[in-house]
């Protein structure tokens, strides 16, 4: 029972121009109302933070619409139930949702909340390795990016390699027997590639020079590129291109390189090496996890059975407390990051 | 039976830098051996010109080998067996090989050589729609485009419109049901399109102008673009992407406008907005013709019948004489043929 009836919540003050600053959000109390019959009230213990979340942040039409100048931000999070005028929702019960970015939250019919078992498995994974996370890597490299049993020997390259997403694509294809080649931005994070994640090959291409990354992926490829993951574009994206082997897969996932350019997603000058999407028969395809809901099921399944056999491993940076998200996700653009990124609320 | 015995043949005399000149052509005579045992001799009747040999012209790696200095340059042809000492190829009988670019060829053994039917359409016709290019459009815009039969209302983007695959694309695109745009690049072909063709809007884009295109698509396509099957790439595709429906297709077939880039096919800088593939959740796929032979007896089949119902036309610019091969090769990329370039030999 909450005895103080406000909480706080993080507003969108500003659309920024080119990366956020901390001055673009406001951390505001607001009101806690009491409960009417039916509803229950949630303290939220963590949210995420992802790149996508940029994009909602523009005045600008795509596939989910952007967030409102003052109102609080949306995001997945993991709650505990306080309070409950609702059988079906009780005291002490978690529950994911979409209603990050705010310490409580009010639900009056419990629709778009999935209850989760917080015995089985940290909570804060369903943010991450068992949450829409997961299955965006899942989705990616064995959907879009085609990966069968037959491609034991297939060379995977995956961008932002120790990320939230793309560490799980290379454990995941590491699974499946795969060639593994990662690209991330620090001497720490290409270790725990080499060491935790145990990818065959993982380089920071801060080092390499953004210039540098077609000649690196052709001595660390000598095969060729089977799959690209790719979430990072530009740069990254057409060094691939230049090693990608005929009936290869472009998985397009994330650009996150290009979000904080103000033109972004308008086109520039330019003449990307598209060409070799033609000879080499390519298929670059992009996507939307929310397509594939379907097969939250049997990514469940083996992505618990997985992590049980120590096949995945996950990291996550944590921010401590709701006022520091803003940074937790201006952090997302900096690389300062390794596994997923948190926020304890 | 021949009785003098030359005849001449196009050898590349140099790679060309940018746009092919006729100095990088050699007309040359050469004998015409007599036939031993097996053997047989062919004069052609018709070559094919095609954008994609500007590619082997290049000394570089792709999806074939390039052509050799001082050699015949290969393509598409028809012709007529005028001598034999095989059973199989008879005196008289009309042949489809990849033997282009001169006026006599002997075959050791028919590998390669597909007999045709004078009868039933124009010799000629096994070089256009009934031939490679006809199987390109078809290939592209049903099996790559994904243009099912619930397809009937998707609107169908085509560049290169009036060209010898383009004309093809857009003709079946029709008959599917779709709402079919095209691009090209004089009024006289607007006209052809939207009166013989009968596709619904037609602009030419070099009055509308290069940076105008996508605003140009916006008003001619007002529900978006479901399919983009591409011949030009360059600013052609980005103004397609920027006009794209989700879970839209953009088949690459071709990038005329970047054959003659001396870079091409490597990158430039620039950031095209393949970000809208993610959000749109397109497919960009490239294709060549070779990997779906599997479909050659659907396609005749189908496209014998849309000929004969009159639903496909076909527009062909011939020019006479072996002579004057690279001269057509040359005007493919000047934008001054209409329909399938042909070689009179």
């Amino acid at each position: 029972m909450l005895d103080e009836r406000f909480g706080h919540e993080i507003h969108l003050k500003d659309r920024p121009l080119g990366t956020p600053t901390e001055n673009d959000f406001e951390f505001v109390k607001v009101n806690v109302p009491r409960l009417k019959q039916g509803h229950f009230l949630v303290r939220n213990l963590w949210m995420s933070v992802d790149p996508y979340m940029r994009g909602r942040m523009r005045d600008a039409k795509s596939y989910l619409p952007p967030f409102q100048l003052n109102k609080p931000l949306e995001g997945d999070c993991v709650g505990q139930i306080i309070e409950s005028k609702n059988n079906q929702f009780k005291v002490g019960e978690y529950v994911h949702s979409n209603f990050g970015w705010r310490e409580f939250w009010t639900s009056m019919s419990g629709s778009g909340i999935t209850k989760i078992n917080p015995k089985s498995t940290p909570i804060q994974h369903y943010l991450g390795v068992l949450g829409r996370t997961g299955l965006t890597a899942y989705v990616g490299i064995l959907k879009i990016g085609e990966l069968k049993n037959e491609g034991k020997n297939n060379t995977v390259f995956v961008s932002a390699a120790s990320g939230a997403v793309g560490s799980v694509a290379c454990q995941i294809a590491k699974i499946m027997g795969c060639h593994v080649v990662g690209s991330t931005s620090s001497l720490e994070k290409v270790r725990w590639l080499l060491d935790e994640a145990k990818i065959d090959d993982a380089f920071n291409y801060k080092e390499v020079g953004e210039d540098n990354i077609s000649p690196q992926l052709r001595k660390l490829c000598p095969n060729g590129i089977d799959i690209y993951f790719d979430n990072v574009g530009g740069n990254h994206l057409y060094a691939a291109l230049d090693n990608m082997n005929p009936f290869g897969r472009i998985v397009l996932c994330g650009m996150i390189s290009q979000y904080n350019v103000p033109s972004f997603p308008n086109p520039k000058s330019g003449s990307p090496n598209l060409f070799l999407a033609i000879s080499n028969r390519l298929k670059i395809q992009g996507f939307i996890v929310r397509d594939h809901y379907h097969m939250l099921g049997e990514f469940c399944t083996n992505m618990s059975k997985w992590i049980g056999e120590g096949k995945i491993k996950s990291e996550e940076t944590v921010f401590e407390g709701l006022k520091n998200a803003p940074k937790a996700f201006i952090g997302l653009f900096k690389g300062e990051k390794m596994g997923k990124m948190l926020v304890k609320i």
